[in-house]
């Protein structure tokens, strides 16, 4: 089922404006799923900024952008859904779905649950779209097209609660994006390998490089096509975000990570005792898995994703 | 200086055919840099299509490439420099000027070392440039456009030496490529940062991925757009090239592999601590390498290299 052109909310309330609240708005202005869109910051800098880029009726305060709001959605880092909701919970009208954009399900649904009002809906979801880029001005309407949002909806037995699923799924449909629904513990498990852990090497070989006595920092700027400048994309990606995610999907993480280890561990050996039929193998079953990243239409298949050379 | 439309080489031989040996083969014709270019490639079949390509004149064996050549460039894997130019080194033209595009660089030295005849000129070197594909077809004439190419000379003190240099800089030059000149050990620490570490954790989490019992394959492919997949582009390169840059630049990768893992424990105890501070200073730390490489031109600014969303 693809909704388009068709407005799902009549208003909806966005609560922070980076990346992914502003492209939301966008999104949803753009695609007419929802007719006004109220935004609100915390930071007032980033509100006048929201504001100057036209993304919706910029609010001062979080409880006038909810007020009458039909959907609001949480776009904080993890570690301030809890608070963001709870600083206008009063406000929220009843009935109003309340949804977030966090990495984390987990930790979210348990912040989220403990100060949402009993008359709201709670839909968690996670889009898995973003860019290397922060702030208002990154946002851009087409972000979740043809992109995964998975929701992980609670278990919640009231028929309201079923039909407020099926309307959050049809505006994020509406939005380009494709939706998936997934429980929490797996949605959590599945983007500890597919994101997380990824970003925390990303980060770590790129702050190890700029740590090394051996090697000066302009010179691994200047050779970094050689593989290196590829990790500092993911690696520029919002700090504050990527701590939340850290702490909040810790046990996840940690067990990604020991795994990860575990089979460096073993490369090294392999290296060390110059084992060249287990490095081979294991190169060669990596490659493997770029083709169905490609097949199943994840990446584009030109050289250096189409970058110049 | 910049030497453009100008010949330098009479005849050129390259010894394998796969991208890097085709992107030469084309870039020194297309830029006149060489009035001849012969190839040869140990595989049969792989002969066949540098022939349908049209990258130059294909020969039978390798000594019938290199009679008559005054450059002879060796574009095999690392592991295979030795056996390459010992097998034509009684056919090699008294002068000639021998290079290689091997990633590693001391290894190379020391086995080409042992085979080249004396009347040779022996000029180690490096183009960083490359894409995730291999074979004749992944070949471009436009690859070392802009990049770096690393000469690492030898300690000779012959005059026609210097100037065997100066000639092989020219050409590179002539191809497009900004050129570099280094020892080889400082190349093989340099290099040991830049790429073979990135390759190595690359093709760690991809190979992990593919192992996993509690997440699926086709969920790692299915949401790989969320960080995975920019580690999958690096982990397609060609498994053999990889084997043997490991197997001989060992002490250098042993060593930074060492301090990756070093760093990457001290991630673990953060996360596993709820150390929020640790955590953010080195993401805000790498986020400023990504600036230093976009700004050095070696990266696009553009969200997801301009990739489509």
């Amino acid at each position: 089922m693809r909704v388009s052109d068709a407005m799902i909310f009549e208003r909806i309330a966005i609560l922070g404006a980076g990346l992914i609240g502003a492209s939301i708005a966008l999104a949803a202005r753009a695609s007419s799923a929802a007719r006004v869109v109220a935004l609100y910051d915390r930071d007032a800098e980033v509100r006048s900024r929201a504001l100057a880029l036209g993304l919706g009726e910029v609010c001062a305060d979080s409880a006038s952008a909810v007020a009458g709001a039909d959907l609001v959605v949480l776009a904080v880092p993890v570690g301030a859904m809890g608070s963001a909701l709870a600083a206008c919970a009063e406000a929220l009208k009843p009935g109003a779905i309340v949804t977030d954009v966090g990495s984390v399900k987990g930790a979210v649904i348990e912040a989220l649950s403990a100060v949402v009002p009993a008359d709201a809906l709670l839909v968690p979801g996670h889009p898995i779209a973003g860019t290397e880029h922060s702030g208002p001005e990154a946002g851009f309407a087409a972000l979740f097209k043809g992109r995964w949002h998975i929701l992980t909806p609670l278990p919640d037995e009231r028929p309201e609660y079923a039909a407020a699923v099926d309307r959050l799924e049809a505006f994020w449909r509406a939005l380009g994006a494709e939706v998936e629904r997934m429980d929490a513990p797996r949605h959590d498990v599945v983007l500890a390998v597919t994101s997380h852990l990824p970003h925390l090497i990303a980060f770590n070989i790129v702050a190890m490089a700029e740590d090394l006595e051996s090697v000066t920092e302009s010179e691994v700027v200047k050779y970094s096509a050689s593989g290196f400048r590829d990790f500092t994309r993911i690696a520029a990606s919002d700090p504050t975000m990527w701590r939340d995610v850290f702490l909040n999907n810790r046990e996840a993480v940690l067990e990604v990570l020991g795994r990860f280890s575990e089979d460096l561990a073993a490369l090294q050996r392999a290296i060390r005792w110059g084992d060249g039929d287990t490095l081979y193998d294991l190169f060669d079953r990596a490659r493997r898995m770029r083709r169905e990243v490609i097949e199943a239409g994840q990446d584009t298949p030109a050289p250096n994703w189409g970058r110049e050379n």
